[in-house]
């Protein structure tokens, strides 16, 4: 199980379009293959910055499966006006669960 | 309840120790006023990119109460010399949760 990090700086005055979009996305998600768990959350220091956290069995089920299926284009349609930039996209592994 | 994300760049080759580092130090946060949890993921895309996820019941018992306390060095001490700069530190907090 890996986690997908995607930092996502929205256009001052889209927030709200924007969270609004990825609730509408969640079920696109939960019917992509190999994914277990989305959320989304939001920067305190800078408020129009987002990171979308998406647990996937494997990375692949991220950059191939979805990316490569119709419903990424559908994801896109729904948020990707409110971007001011590209996404910055990582995938993380956890490697210590302290408590 | 919000979440720090700090994203430690460590010097490559002191991996391990880095990780040994946040785990000899998982005490030091479960006694800390306000935390409730704590994890270290690892970028799959630069291995010497960690990023260490803290849940505090406020953004002030992580910036005001730990950073103000003894236990704060005692952190430092654990892991600094591991870090390749300084980390890059911001608060977040869930705006939904999708499934």
């Amino acid at each position: 199980m890996i986690t997908e990090i995607a930092q996502i700086e929205v256009k001052p005055g889209m927030e709200s379009e924007f969270e609004s979009g990825v609730k509408t996305a969640a079920p696109i998600f939960k019917r992509a293959k190999g994914c277990r768990a989305m959320e989304l959350r939001r920067s305190l220091e800078k408020p129009s910055r987002y990171r979308l956290f998406v647990a996937w069995e494997t990375v692949e089920n991220h950059t191939n499966d979805f990316r490569g299926s119709p419903d990424f284009q559908e994801w896109r349609k729904l948020v990707a006006h409110c971007f001011a930039s590209p996404p910055e996209v990582e995938h993380v592994a956890q490697v210590l669960r302290g408590f």
